[in-house]
């Protein structure tokens, strides 16, 4: 089962959509040069195919187990993941301070999408831990930093994010777990915690837990929830291991995927209480959950990217090997199934898709560097709020999209596809959950209606919305028909868009459900205009390259291809997509509860 | 993991829109009243429900095993199949000549739907009989039909299809197994064939394999293939059973999902020569296999549909138990998530895709009747050729939307649908193989634009978009915006239909690639359409039942209410659908191999 890294295709959306020279060129992201980014992603692509990608179906094949209060998880992913933190990948994107390499995000981001690629049950090790580290270097006390940060940054020990409890699935109003101050400045923590990744495991000497929790006096629902930190070993001041804490793995879940992967259900001060300490103030732990989820949330977009990838490869593979049927067109005997014409609608749109996605995932890393790392405080701000539009539709498209490009990898397989020894089942199965967690697309897409459309009155959307255009402008200066198609598409995408941003902010107020009724196909159309804008951005800068007779011209004529492919397919869904939103709410809600 | 048959929708169905009245008319058909289809649904729903479906989960969880050339099959299938065939189910639609009850396929089909929408894997033995009796009926000789469909009938023995081989799988010129003449009637068969359904297992008596092989001097290719049986016991001339064949299961595959039926490799002739007889005559082998295929794939429809609506309902059941989050409305604690809009959005686009796509496969199945046992020729002919039309459509639309239906499942239950134990996941895992097997969604679609639409000149098709613009007229005069709706999408839909089949119909000669390019998006535009228009149907026969106060009014205002939904959800992404056919094919083929 192997991945090979799709590096040129990266470097080409890096350097030409993501303008890594305007990262390279802000304070403190002096290193980042093209030259740093195809070096980093080289060295990441080898490592990651070389011992990453080989557990992957070894992880599905036997997954990790439990016994006793104690997950093994699968042979070699232990000793991957001590390769995968001494050569500094967990530490790359994190403060050099702390252990880091203090790369920024944009190349970061292709690193992340490798780990993924190869193997989603190995990479959500890495993925929560990012998370922790993001939630404590913003929120958390020097002391804490001090004893926390380091060993997660240098992948000594691993983090974990503690929401959910058994009658709390996405409602974080109903947590119920207890935190009870002992005088001494530290908690006790009483509670039961699922579905925790990673939440026991034999790949690290310590997994710190940031879990959700109530102190006595708080205030009902989410502003009543405080962040704790519950090591599994306590430490000492030092930095050695001391008492085993108070927590314990109950059992893992038995699941349709990511089964390398152990989801637990953790058990806090069933003998006496789990000790905490409190992370930045009371009450606003839910404030402190949102920067690890929303860099969660990104990951899982990736994640979402890096499966589809693979799928796409293991698809290619077979349909150039499988002999099977004459060509349409007339040949002597039969050929491999990549000259049927249905295998090759199949393998274009997993390829388009997911060059769309990444193309948009990456140009938001760089929109998020630029946000964190601009001088200059309104272009920062103007850049975070665009980022923050982005991140509910890179994880909700994404993960979307690759539950399609996993099911058509199954497809192009025929009834191989169906045996589980091929691999492409897995990825069908794996991909299910990433529509699931760090919040459903439903979710996602709540988010991208009420904080990201309606709190600015649809400002960001509007200004996405004028940048398609203008993108749409140039393909329309080109000559040819690929450039017309798109162009065309990508008009009518942003006209059915803008339509359907006003009609969510006429109606928010007057006709709330009328407006979520449409909250996901929304998310589906924005990711469908922006991805396509990017390919269509692709599409003139790969125009641009061939009339400069620039570089590899076979690669600017098939991103133009795929481009082409994208808008004809996908993006021409849009004006379906805005029906179902402005004309299909009516539909949605017309049942009444007892009529289902 | 309960079931419960819709049966009120299969009546409204059966009666108002698949006509059942007309085929009660008929010759032969004169016992088909709807007061015996009622009973019948009502019989066949109580067993399915009380002995199949309970089995659905064990077989999934402990699925069929092989042993030393031996399959047992999960506990309680050999005792359910018993029952099922003593009760005169596997019958139901076969001669009473023969054992059977001779009732059409219209009553046949929603017991058929019942049955594999209880248990996928169980009904399986009882589809590949049917398609044997099929075969058997139209080729077989007097004394073969004498020897094995009574049998086969009653469920005392089953049958197979025996197609596939490792290096052929869609692709059956490439078959390779040899039948060797004996001069006595009998042929020796050498050769090895995969993925045989129930190919070994302990739940009857005999197994009844019907295998294509070839004769020595056969032509190559398709051309040269017959059709045999070869029983795993000999049977006597007394009926009785005598020497054990040489046909052996190998080995069972390890799958996605359909677990608990065996899928074999069965191994013939390797201990001196499996004995077969042929069936009608040597190199016609193809067309009589078609006979099978063509029930079973109607049949693969009905799995689609009845698994559809198990996800469904086990969808709805979740969002009427599981509390979380407030009403958006307001609401002053949680509330059970069939108030949130994106979980009633996906609750509606479920049923409405699963409610159209069993109108549709219904009033195919009324069609088949009329085909089969009208007095005048002409009519049977052009209703055969309807049937045949529709045939593709209903196998290949059904299915593909079954995936779409069991994946919202798993969404519904969010993180508790990814765990195995509450049984979502079985559903999207069981659905993935309804896209491939008994031809695979392309096949289908090469199906409906070759042998369907270009060898008519698309009489069929259009015959058919002049019926959808009919209904679209019918909907125009009535009352109402849902109404106006329809018709709308309605209108659209058949013009978009039209301009394919006029696509299809002026390049399948000039330009072979760009037409079957579009077939896949083709056959879906004919489900979306077709589906659309019985949903159009529908709605003008409630909103008459509703303004004649006759019968139950609630059910018909969520048949509009629904109606409206698939309009503006399903039907309204025809436009998209024509654009990947009419303009998309330039991006499927353009990119070189290599490229990939």
């Amino acid at each position: 089962m192997s991945y090979n890294a799709p590096i040129k295709d990266m470097l080409f959306v890096m350097n030409e959509l993501a303008n890594i020279d305007a990262v390279s060129a802000l304070p403190g992201c002096e290193d980042a040069t093209r030259e740093t980014a195809e070096a980093v992603l080289e060295e990441n692509a080898k490592f990651v195919s070389g011992v990453i990608a080989p557990l992957n179906h070894a992880g599905d094949k036997e997954p990790s187990f439990w016994h006793d209060g104690q997950v093994t998880t699968t042979k070699g992913f232990k000793e991957a993941f001590r390769q995968f933190a001494d050569a500094g990948w967990q530490g790359l994107q994190h403060p050099q301070d702390f252990g880091g390499q203090g790369l920024p995000k944009l190349i970061g981001t292709p690193c992340v999408e490798m780990l993924h690629g190869a193997n989603l049950s190995f990479a959500l090790v890495a993925l929560l831990s990012d998370g922790a580290i993001e939630a404590l270097m913003t929120a958390g006390s020097d002391e804490q930093k001090a004893t926390f940060l380091e060993p997660l940054v240098t992948g000594k020990w691993t983090g974990t994010m503690n929401l959910t409890e058994p009658q709390a699935g996405s409602d974080l109003a109903a947590v119920r777990t207890r935190a009870e101050p002992q005088g001494d400045g530290t908690y006790k923590i009483f509670g039961t915690k699922i579905f925790i990744t990673y939440g026991e495991h034999d790949m690290a000497e310590n997994i710190v837990h940031l879990v959700l929790a109530r102190t006595p006096d708080a205030p009902p629902g989410v502003k009543g929830i405080s962040l704790f930190i519950v090591p599994k070993f306590m430490v000492n001041a030092d930095g050695t291991l001391g008492a085993r804490n108070d927590v314990h793995c109950v059992s893992i879940e038995h699941k349709l995927g990511i089964k390398a992967s152990p989801t637990a259900v953790l058990q806090f001060g069933d003998h006496g209480g789990a000790i905490g300490t409190l992370v930045g103030e009371e009450n606003r732990g839910l404030e402190y959950m949102f920067i690890m989820m929303n860099a969660a949330r990104f990951g899982v977009g990736m994640q979402g990217i890096g499966l589809a990838e693979n799928a796409y490869q293991k698809a290619v593979a077979f349909a150039k090997e499988r002999v099977q049927s004459r060509d349409l067109a007339g040949s002597a005997g039969p050929v491999t199934i990549i000259h049927h014409p249905d295998v090759r609608r199949m393998l274009m749109s997993m390829r388009a898709q997911t060059e769309a996605a990444r193309a948009l995932a990456y140009v938001g890393a760089g929109i998020h560097d630029i946000a964190h790392h601009h001088a200059d405080e309104e272009t920062r701000a103007a850049n975070q709020a665009i980022y923050e539009y982005l991140v509910p539709v890179i994880k909700g498209w994404s993960t979307e999209m690759s539950e399609n490009v996993a099911r058509d990898g199954v497809q192009v397989h025929g009834g191989m596809g169906f045996i589980e020894e091929t691999g492409a089942a897995q990825h069908y199965r794996d991909a299910k959950i990433l529509t699931i967690y760090e919040g459903t697309t439903a979710i996602q897409a709540n988010d991208l209606v009420g904080r990201k459309t309606l709190r600015d009155g649809g400002k960001v959307a509007k200004h996405l919305i004028a940048q398609v255009r203008a993108t749409a402008t140039q393909l329309g200066e080109l000559d040819g028909a690929d450039f017309a198609a798109i162009q065309g598409r990508l008009e009518q995408g942003a006209a059915d868009l803008e339509a359907v941003v006003d009609f969510v902010l006429a109606n928010a107020k007057s006709d709330v459900k009328a407006v979520f009724a449409g909250s996901v196909p929304y998310l589906k159309l924005a990711g469908v205009v922006l991805g396509g804008w990017q390919m269509g951005r692709a599409a003139v800068i790969a125009q641009q390259k061939l009339a400069g007779g620039d570089g590899d011209q076979a690669f600017f004529q098939a991103k133009i291809a795929t481009a082409r492919f994208f808008a004809d397919h996908i993006l021409a869904q849009s004006t379906a997509l805005r029906a179902s939103i402005v004309d299909g709410h009516a539909g949605v809600l017309a049942l009444p509860e007892e009529m289902f």
